[in-house]
């Protein structure tokens, strides 16, 4: 079991997308899928004035996502175990989907038990 | 607005805390009101032979964990908003509920933009 973590700030979003809550679901499931990964559950949350937090269940960890369109920005975590996934393809199409005009992506391993490597569980 | 970002892994847990979905969502609970955030939402899976998933949704961001209780291990992430949240105190509780015999934590600050000092929104 390998984990990979990337924190991804998007930068000059379109504002209207960032603010639409059924947009960020289908935007975090369709990051799911690009990911290699399988959505178990999703919330979602719209805040007052504006801004929405959601959070994807995944078989193999989760991804996040905080909107704040009044400053066009986005702070995103994708967070992925196991060899078959790929988070960056997530970060690259969530950028593409919220319009981002600049991103700041850090990707890194967990720091998991070295016995882990070769561990799987089921959904 | 101020992002802070915790990433703490915790490693020699105890195993049946680490399998017990209802103390992955009190624990939750209990981390979110100590480090000074509002629990909005929380959603829990649990993995077949075994480990857990939480996520819990905050006006301030988000904690994760995913617990691996075969390897004695916890991957956490306490992500929180404002100058009122101290993330570390709910790191230091979730490593005590779990027993935790070691742990590893890395902070940082989120690249937000500048003038997003002074924002602020409601639940």
């Amino acid at each position: 079991m390998v984990g990979k973590h990337c924190i991804l700030e998007l930068y000059g979003c379109d504002q209207y997308k960032l603010n639409d809550e059924a947009f960020v679901r289908t935007s975090l499931t369709a990051a799911s899928k690009i990911a290699g990964a399988k959505l178990l559950n999703m919330i979602t949350h719209r805040f007052q004035p504006q801004g929405i937090t959601g959070l994807a269940l995944l078989a193999e960890s989760h991804i996040s996502i905080h909107t704040w369109p009044e400053s066009r920005y986005a702070a995103i975590d994708v967070f992925t175990c196991g060899n078959q996934t790929m988070p960056e393809k997530a970060c690259n199409l969530l950028a593409r989907e919220f319009g981002a005009k600049s991103n700041l992506l850090k990707s890194f391993i967990r720091d998991t038990p070295h016995h882990m490597e070769d561990l799987t569980r089921n959904p």
